[in-house]
């Protein structure tokens, strides 16, 4: 035992016992005829005293040659503090050192291990277990094991067996890309690591495991984009004998019960949105709904008059930016330019004042009179004091537009408050999704997600219509989980699978596991996966998921600490009958 | 809602009461006037009642179309048996159907679903997802999730934190093959799945996590013994600011944790055997101590004679059989059969019977007299009654053999009762490993793993006599866990790397980053792995892991129920950078 309690652990009820500590030397403070030194562990800080009067001169010598960030241990005596420190839960005791130990050594650290650092984000990952001594990070890890340790709690208590799946699996060249494993007893031959273990938990439910689910770690190679990484982890959830009721209901109640238990807010039922609303009016299938500024569709009071912009468009489409006739010119025209960057692509932006008399001044007065633009007001339900900002052009390039700047002004208007949570169910997602390059419509979810009862006949005439018993959890503007009823016999699935281009045999070759499966007495099943990472970040009120991974991968994939991936051997190579190209 | 209960929840006290039950048909027999069928779901059976009298005459035709494995929901009314099933919980009540919907039809599986099943391996691991709904797979399943579950409890409430580490790391020629797998965006780089999360675990410690565990997938691409997978799960443990005492006494808390809230047994402190200790007295460093037959050396008590066959012999050791002067010659003589194939490969068998009146008649009494036997007899602790089986040759060879008949006669004996557990800590392994092949010294347990105080000189001198501080957790004759206290130095790391034939340049390659984080502050520390699979499986009682694992390999790393590895498309390739060697 190097130490007898942590350096959280002490209080007052402490003084006069010996004890023995251990831990990292945070900082020292050296008065001459004393000696202060902040001794740190993950559990808090205890401040060490030596002094003139009652430490032998070689240990004050010893003391004082620690560096930050040294290995110490040390025994000593509680005592009172003089000046009390009402800010850490040990600020009202310190420790008369008798003895010290320098366990290890420490070289300065690369940037200052504070909640507030000096390091960079590359320094920080190059030296990530120095990062995870800060506050900030270790906090976070904390509270991602506080919340697994809830999910897997309340979904056991919901009678769910966890059953972890292979990770050595087959590659389907459908979907996003998958990383790929060679083997070497299997010459030729290639495993792929799942990007879910989707067919997997199906087969459980064939198998009659009736609730599965698995906090599981996934794996995508895609391109990169900021705040997404290579390997990923799911709360992965099945359930069979269910409707799209039970499972909305069943993961409610466990995000319900997370929000309770790990952020000690109540939020009772969770409202619902079909996907064409949330489209219609949030011009986005995650809406965050913590503030207003509802999509106004203004292609009724706005393609009368001779504006060819809007007469042209297929979707003319506002917002009332609450207090935005506060907004200077200069001000406005710097939103018209963020409107036009290339990651948002407006053309251009339309926008009208509405003054405190009620009068309105627009960009484009001289098509349309004060008594069109009070329409406009009203249809966007722009306040005395509010600013519309309009778009227009194509639907579905105009409404992701309009979001962006909806959510941009509300993070400019402090509506985006981490601390407060609005959950939103959205439902009756489309089955398919056109691909514009190709024209091919895919699955919006995946492939085993099954249409609306019904619905199916209207693959051939009108694919685009078909909704999907698909279903997605959003909080405050994220996607945190999703999921679908299932399709459980063969002649649906293959039907589905024609569909989406594939012929018989390939059918057969990648997915007859599964069309066999469902012929040997499938159950009804669906399911949800949650994104671990992003769940945990925004429970932790963070937009980004990085501190909440341990060890994460930057956008090229790199982990920069250990410096992966790397070269290999010719001897591995040729062993796994692989050869680079030139 | 498909159901309002599920199979096993219907009691006497449920009578008259109207319910909706769905599962699958597990038999069903019809007497013409009557038809039962027993409904299964993962919670039980219960029996459904079609009777002439009391059901119409097109839910009676219906019913006689349900075939086996058929998926069903059917309402009904909860009414007494005629004839109680005292066997099954649900076994007082039946349902007098009244409404039948076939959820799913079912083709004849090719394999009873009982729980003696006529399925070989084969079939049954082709259709995994039948083989599943038996109760011996799922009880083995859920089983796991309850271990699984009190694991995390009983760790989470000794306050450590589970850090997922991640997948995609760095493949280091060291120890067993790594898996890799390619990076696309890093062309001619690949990334290694991780043997295990050792030097994250480490860097957490460095980190200050102070207490880590995760339950976690390893991967070894090694040639498969049976019951190996490529893909195996640890329980991973990691400790700072600790001493060998402090992790024994932490895991054995979790062992007996586990032996008591899963199997319902008590067990006081674990027995702690030196590795020299079972090598002498099992001939093995997982001795399954839950019965005696130790080891006897023989050669003092045998060496003074002029058979040279012990003479000329490095060890000559023997065990005392209980009972088994009953056996006849012939059953001795397929004994002496049995440890000369070539798996145990013993050049022979000395064997010696010891008499009701404590006379003794060996087979080499031409050698031997009976003083020389009573010798023998008092060494191995042989009575009257026993047979005394003696082997002798190199004690590295001559060792392992006697311990594999130890343990074969045992399991004839019925010695070795899965209910009954035995858990021992062997400790004081030693540091480094002979390789017979190349005359080289390698790492026992791992690189990483401290020398004991005071020994690390005898590196140059004795390598072979070096003890680490590491130990490992047997259970009933298995390894169940195995660590050791880390280096957490820069200096002795190095040098370790040095005697393990690694250049300064080769260690800074692959452990560069670890070496690094020594220097910045790594406190003292070691940990402990668990091999899940296996523990999970002893704790239930059987001796194979299979069917602990939902969806297992088979002895060439395949998966035969979705026919993985598989080739991958020429485009894959080429976007990897890769080409196959023809």
């Amino acid at each position: 035992m190097f130490r007898t309690h942590t350096n959280g652990a002490l209080r007052a009820s402490d003084i006069n016992t010996e004890v023995t500590l251990a831990g990292w030397v945070q900082k020292s403070r050296d008065k001459g005829f004393m000696i202060w030194v902040d001794l740190r562990d993950r559990y808090g800080i205890t401040q060490l005293i030596f002094d003139e009067e009652r430490t032998d001169k070689a240990l004050m010598e010893k003391a004082r040659t620690l560096g930050r960030e040294f290995v110490i241990q040390i025994e000593g005596t509680v005592i009172e503090r003089s000046s009390k420190n009402p800010n850490i839960p040990t600020g009202d005791i310190e420790i008369l050192v008798t003895q010290l130990e320098i366990l290890n050594e420490a070289l300065l650290p690369p940037f200052t291990i504070e909640d507030q650092t000096d390091g960079g984000e590359d320094v920080r990952m190059k030296y990530r277990y120095l990062d995870i001594r800060r506050n900030p990070v270790k906090n976070s890890l904390i509270f991602r094991h506080r919340v697994t340790m809830e999910v897997r709690k309340y979904l056991s208590d919901q009678e769910f067996i966890e059953v972890e799946t292979p990770y050595l699996i087959k590659s389907t060249p459908e979907g996003a890309r998958d990383f790929v494993v060679p083997s070497r007893m299997n010459e030729g031959e290639f495993y792929a690591l799942p990007q879910s273990p989707q067919t997997f938990k199906q087969l459980l439910m064939v198998g009659g495991m009736d609730k599965y689910f698995q906090i599981v770690k996934c794996f995508r190679d895609e391109d990169l984009r900021a705040d997404r990484q290579p390997e990923f982890t799911q709360i992965d959830c099945e359930m069979a004998f269910v409707e799209q009721e039970d499972i909305l209901n069943m993961f409610e109640g466990l995000t319900r019960h997370l929000l309770k238990e790990v952020n000690g807010v109540e939020i009772g039922d969770f409202p619902r949105m079909q996907y064409d609303d949330a489209m219609r009016l949030y011009g986005n299938d995650k809406p965050d709904i913590r503030f207003g500024m509802e999509f106004g569709e203004l292609n009724e009071v706005a393609q009368h008059k001779d504006f060819n912009v809007f007469n042209k468009a297929e979707l003319v489409v506002g917002i009332a930016v609450p207090g935005g006739n506060s907004y200077t010119r200069k001000e406005i025209d710097k939103l018209i330019d963020w409107v036009k960057r290339p990651q948002v692509g407006a053309l251009g932006m339309v926008y009208c004042r509405v003054n405190e008399d009620g009068s309105f001044k627009s960009s484009v007065d001289k098509f349309y009179d004060q008594q069109d633009l009070a329409q406009w007001a009203k249809v966007t339900g722009a306040k005395a004091g509010d600013l519309i900002c309009v778009l227009s052009g194509d639907a579905s390039k105009v409404r992701p537009q309009l979001s962006a700047l909806r959510m941009e002004l509300a993070e400019r208007l402090g509506l985006r408050d981490p601390k407060v949570f609005a959950p939103l169910w959205v439902v009756d997602f489309p089955l398919l999704e056109l691909d514009e390059e190709t024209g091919h419509y895919h699955a919006m979810h995946h492939p085993f997600t099954s249409p609306k009862p019904g619905q199916i006949e209207l693959l051939s005439t009108d694919p685009g219509a078909v909704k999907a018993n698909a279903y997605d959890l959003v909080l405050n503007g994220n996607e945190i989980g999703g999921g679908s009823i299932r399709i459980h016999d063969k002649e649906t699935q293959a039907l589905m699978f024609d569909y989406l281009g594939f012929t018989p045999e390939e059918a057969k070759a990648q997915f007859g596991f599964l069309m066999d499966a469902f012929q040997y007495g499938a159950p009804p099943h669906g399911g949800l996966a949650f994104g671990l990472d992003r769940l945990v970040a925004i429970l932790g009120g963070q937009e980004t998921i990085r501190d909440f991974i341990a060890f994460p991968k930057n956008n090229s994939g790199r982990d920069v600490m250990i410096d992966a991936p790397a070269p290999i051997d010719e001897a591995q190579l040729e062993e796994l009958h692989l050869k680079l190209r030139a």
